[in-house]
């Protein structure tokens, strides 16, 4: 049997930064979203639970706006080992946060279905990784987000 | 003593669409925000937990367009009712969604004091409603949004 096995960027954040509410795997009250590199792009998964609801029915725009958030920097941090031809596990470590996003709610999002977060990189610049971030579920996308996110600065972690 | 007694719109929301994470009264696992009209313009307060991190001693992006979403809808709500010129108890209650948000995270949002959520509209036009959000932490403004919101389609609620 062939397999392959993808490992998550944000396992391997540095403990000091790895309490993400969204993200962080030490932060064990948060989503903890895990994204992975496939060929050029990357994917999260995440299942929202009955309580993340909107109106009855469809999953509330704020987690969803929080993956798209979440995936879209570790999309980037993806982006910037890639780039640099390091693995993910090399120093120093490459961390992002979000300087900006759009978001756009194409239709409502059932609630119940496994959320596919795909991402697509549309720009490395210096410090500074652009991405599209898409979520589907049952195969059709509901959202559709703009991250720009750039490495975190030395001050946010002191 | 002078007082002022303001009625935050989530509370007048009928049930059925009160279950929203980020602002439904009925979801006790939720934020359970509250829009204040205020003047022309519109409040809201929240205080984040200890586990809405992003990186130690900052609040989760994700939460903050949380905040931005409801505040948003709920600001919808209010200008609508006015620009009807009908008190928020009035028949048929407007409840709206967001069709697109675009945030700006100006600087790292300080995790511990209360943040004041504030709202202007920009624009009502048919169904759709613009407004402003900034969220601002110890009196520095900290994120801006821009949220644009409609009213909710027949179809969501049936």
């Amino acid at each position: 049997m062939n397999t392959i096995i993808l490992e998550a960027i944000q396992d391997f954040y540095p403990d000091d930064v790895s309490h993400c509410y969204g993200c962080g795997k030490l932060n064990d009250k948060g989503y903890q979203l895990k994204s992975y590199a496939v060929g050029e792009d990357t994917l999260a998964r995440f299942t929202p639970s009955k309580h993340h609801t909107a109106i009855p029915g469809f999953v509330y725009g704020g987690l969803l706006a929080s993956l798209i958030d979440c995936h879209g920097t570790g999309t980037a941090a993806i982006a910037a080992y890639k780039n640099e031809g390091r693995d993910f596990a090399s120093d120093p470590p490459l961390r992002f946060v979000t300087a900006s996003m759009k978001i756009d709610y194409l239709k409502p999002t059932p609630l119940g279905p496994e959320l596919l977060i795909n991402g697509k990189v549309k720009e490395i610049k210096g410090r500074k990784v652009v991405s599209e971030i898409t979520i589907s579920a049952d195969g059709v996308v509901t959202v559709r987000g703009e991250v720009v996110a750039v490495q975190m600065p030395e001050s946010m972690t002191k």
